[in-house]
């Protein structure tokens, strides 16, 4: 079969691997329908994560099921499925303890495109399917569902670990598709008041597309003193970090009014420090709270979020602004990468 | 003035009493412009809390600040404010401890039209201002603001306190006007299926209306069997009880997963107890909670509400069935008992 | 092997069983050395959980892990382990929900001696054990560890949920095993105050020694009254309802403050329904909290109470106040149901 | 009457000032009995809040009730009180959202020898009396009770904070009296494992008697990698900076496993900035919180803190290295500066 591969640092390609017969007692073998490409990707193959040789890449993608492992009951072969980027085990020390995106060890739960095969192949194969898998409700097209993976899941939980009370304010920073479901997110926790943070105008509508009340450009105005004045003064309850960046990290001890929360979902990938401000953290004692999270996998998530889209809660493809069949994927890849033509998320096809 | 009054048990009427003067150094005092009828105030009158003399009735009601007490800094005379129908001292142990509903004693944050003249009067005075004033935005309308004073605020905390998942699951027991709030606040809290249960045909179309993605009519169906077909057979994440009433506590205690919270927002009124069904209850060993609350108070919780009136959130005007004027009260008294005419919240019309 | 088995309702007795030999892919074959009774085995033979048919009784039990499923790898042949009564798979929708207990379906983590045999026996197969089992620390005896099992682990749940305050104030009625354990739970949970309710002259006096700072007798003056009495007519924050009788968890209700929390443990085996008192409830507006638990289990609870009993914190012991052989169970298991000789738990030796 | 006063950044002496006579409706007056010396005491001196001129220092101290304004009723003149470092209004916004340590503005609970006179007085003046005043226990002197204005107060937020799971693992970094304070209150919460960082012997040794189980001396062994080994690798479950350093913080969340929590109650003094380690934070991913407390103040802290030395649980008094005259108070606070002699808490005496 054709698999899309990181062949080594800097270099991707399609190579042609076996197809996966085995899914051992625990698994499952997925054909893959749709997928989405993530700047992640871009990441993993410029060499975030170390070197690899013809790593299949990719980890958003839906499916249908061709084979399952023996301990495999709640879906069956045939299914339309979805699974999170994340895939847990689900029975080591950091997963029975509740941090299954740490499954393992640090960030362990990412498994897809980093310490096994990706998606972005005919098939893929699932570890741990039993805990991993849900049905898609029929109601729900793969072009939806495919961003419960990551898209959904990874800003929804920037909002939720926010804390923000019914009725207060948020502010977002950055909007590119994770800053554009935690806007989206902010809006379905109860938040009173949304501020996106972002320069880009296609982003920029995007944000108020997906509700937020206020949009602030950093390109023509302090941030931080925008959104004082927007808040009398107060700083908001609830600041989202949606980039991996200091400034934005910053700006976001910055804004978070004393007891608020910063939750952050950025992946900050320079530097050997993220640097807090000690007088905007109130010298450690403001009762500010900062919260990370990775990307919540598990099936329980995934059916949440598909009964969001299933219930017309949401519609995230408004994010879909570039469509490509499997074969042209090395071009999404690249433009993923160069962010032109105002590309948010490119869909790939693979019937 | 003219005040709205209980004479004795089971009689009310008009009394003339003297304009009050003298806020106290920490209280303040509001000339009443809008209020709203609350069917507790008939349960007042009914003898639900033992007999009281010409105490002035009414908890829900907007106005503009005629005079303040020296310690009283965060509202200006002249000001438009809303004040929550619970009224906490915010320095007793209760209130220290973060349980201001609770006031002194247990139910004690409600002193209007309790231990204290309510506010159908032409003006009424408001204990400890500084913490329980807040001035409303120029954008929101009297008619809006009145409903944060306990509709919103208890039917949302209904909804908070179910710890309903994102995308999950809740059923919300009696679609009154605490009920269709709390429908309402499921959704604003991120529910995926919110499943109003009701029988008045009119309810049923409000909540629709406010959120509810289906709505099961007990006199058509039983709740709890409908609910489960609804959730796969699971019972939903959180049931809300918004009634007041043994068969909906059950059912909601019935159609609750494991794991999930039951919210009770409902005032029980009868019986030497509400029954928890022994078995529904895992035992006593299902990990479902039980939280109850009484309306949140205080400045804050009511500038949060305000904000989602100012935002555009939440518009709980299509609740207001019937206007009158202060001299027609008694008539949207009497409505308020019968509930005639399909009526959910009569408005008062002070000027 | 020998197996004490539950042979219909109503009769136990030594049954001939096969060693088992095949743990599948998830599990494990532990060899028995200590094990505990618990009063819960006698409610099943008694026909709590309805009829059985030669089912091995028993779910208190650590061992040597005598063969191991080819999945399993974080213990090894010849080990010394604990597993807990509870026995989740880790991989159920209400496993990856986080309510482990209540795996499958409500109370479906108890699977010893209730869907499948215990742990009376010679041998004893652990399901999903790469989540459940945990090796024993040298230093901890096994007649200590085996309390982490059931004891513990419940009795700790039931001071955890309770959600006491630093220096707050806690009832724990009944002082059973289970009840004692709460005891010192909320010693252990930084408790100001602990009052154990109980009237045995050996259980008030355990009671004091697990670090109950009062201990009132309910037989000699009307509990209720005396914990207000003990908290300034307050109440206390906690209340831990450790037997499972209408009459105790009325008492938690009643004689817990506003805002406080009830934390149920005890086992309700009767009646249609538990009886919420509605005034003491505060008409379901009291901000009240009722949890509920089943004994919490997986490798890392285990791991973190075998590390109480390696560090020294907690010395169980004191409860066993009787020992036998396994081949003389029956005398224990009778002395359980009559509760004669001042029997708290009796450990069985399989060796 | 004579107060211990900052004339300005870097000078310290006696200055007369009138007996205090007006405490307001809603204050209080106190005849100061015997207080405690404050490292933060000495920064302030040193021009950490900038200048003041004649402030009078201290904010630890208990003392006897001289009269109360017309609004305060929960205590009488005569009354043996204590109050804490912090005294919020408990009507502000901050306070009323229930983060009273911010009163007003971050930070702004800390008002005495802050922006109001301190407690190094024959006299001082209580703001909001009715919320922060809390009545010492018959059975509690004095010396006991001024540790819960601050010490235990600020270290036993550390260890709440900080989320300890019962039987948990947990690294305390630094044992100066906060610390010791944090080690203590971390065995208080269920700690299994208690590991204190410190390397002065007299504190390594009283880090012991408050309950740590494990030392680690940084000066003679890397301490994250001490703290790895004696938790098999995993890190801490929480971990408590009780310093304000660059180096600690750096090693708290080092030191602390995935989905742990680090607790600051320590007071960063320097740089622009405290800085989070990108990669042991999990590249802003790794479910780590970093959580921050300002003691927490308010009457019902207090009697819970009174409690814990009423019941007997805690004696904070072997931190009571030296004590002195009120007189001699110029030598107790060159010493705090300096830690000549092993000082840990210099108490004063003012009769």
């Amino acid at each position: 079969m054709r698999a899309f591969v990181m062949k080594t640092i800097g270099e991707t390609g399609f190579a042609d691997k076996p197809v996966p017969t085995d899914p051992g007692p625990n698994g499952a073998i997925v054909r893959t329908k749709v997928a989405l490409v993530c700047t992640s990707d871009t990441h993993t193959v410029g060499g975030a994560i170390g070197e690899r040789e013809n790593l299949t890449l990719g980890h958003e993608a839906v499916g249908v099921v061709e084979s399952l492992g023996s301990e495999v009951e709640s879906v069956s072969v045939g299914d339309r499925v979805a699974v999170n980027a994340i895939t847990p085990c689900y029975k080591c020390d950091n997963c029975v303890r509740g941090y299954t995106s740490q499954c393992t060890e640090m960030l362990g739960g990412w498994k897809f495109a980093n310490v096994r095969d990706g998606v972005f192949a005919e098939y893929f194969v699932v570890n741990d399917a039993e805990a991993n898998l849900a049905r898609i409700p029929d109601g729900v097209p793969d072009e939806k569902a495919v961003y419960t993976c990551d898209m959904m899941s990874t800003g929804f939980a920037g909002a939720e670990n926010a804390r923000i009370p019914m009725g207060g304010t948020v502010a977002v920073f950055a909007q590119g598709p994770v800053g554009l479901m935690a806007t989206l997110g902010s809006r379905m926790q109860g938040a009173g008041l949304v501020i996106a943070v972002e320069s880009m105008p296609q982003r920029k509508e995007l944000a108020r597309e997906f509700g937020a009340d206020e949009v602030v450009d950093f390109t023509e105005t302090d941030a931080v003193e925008a959104i004082r004045e927007l808040t009398d003064g107060e700083g908001v309850d609830s600041a989202i970090e949606a980039l991996g960046a200091q400034a934005t990290f910053e700006a976001c001890v910055e804004a978070t009014r004393p007891g608020g929360t910063i939750s952050n979902v950025g992946y900050h990938g320079e530097g050997d420090y993220v640097k807090i401000p000690r007088l905007g953290w109130g010298v450690g004692m403001s009762d500010k709270t900062i919260n990370t999270a990775l990307c919540p996998g598990g099936k329980v998530r995934m059916k949440r979020l598909l009964r969001l889209l299933e219930r017309g809660r949401v519609d995230p493809t408004p994010m879909t602004t570039h469509t490509f069949g499997f074969d042209k994927i090395e071009t999404a890849f690249r433009m993923m990468k160069t962010k032109e033509d105002g590309i948010i998320k490119p869909l790939i096809r693979f019937d």
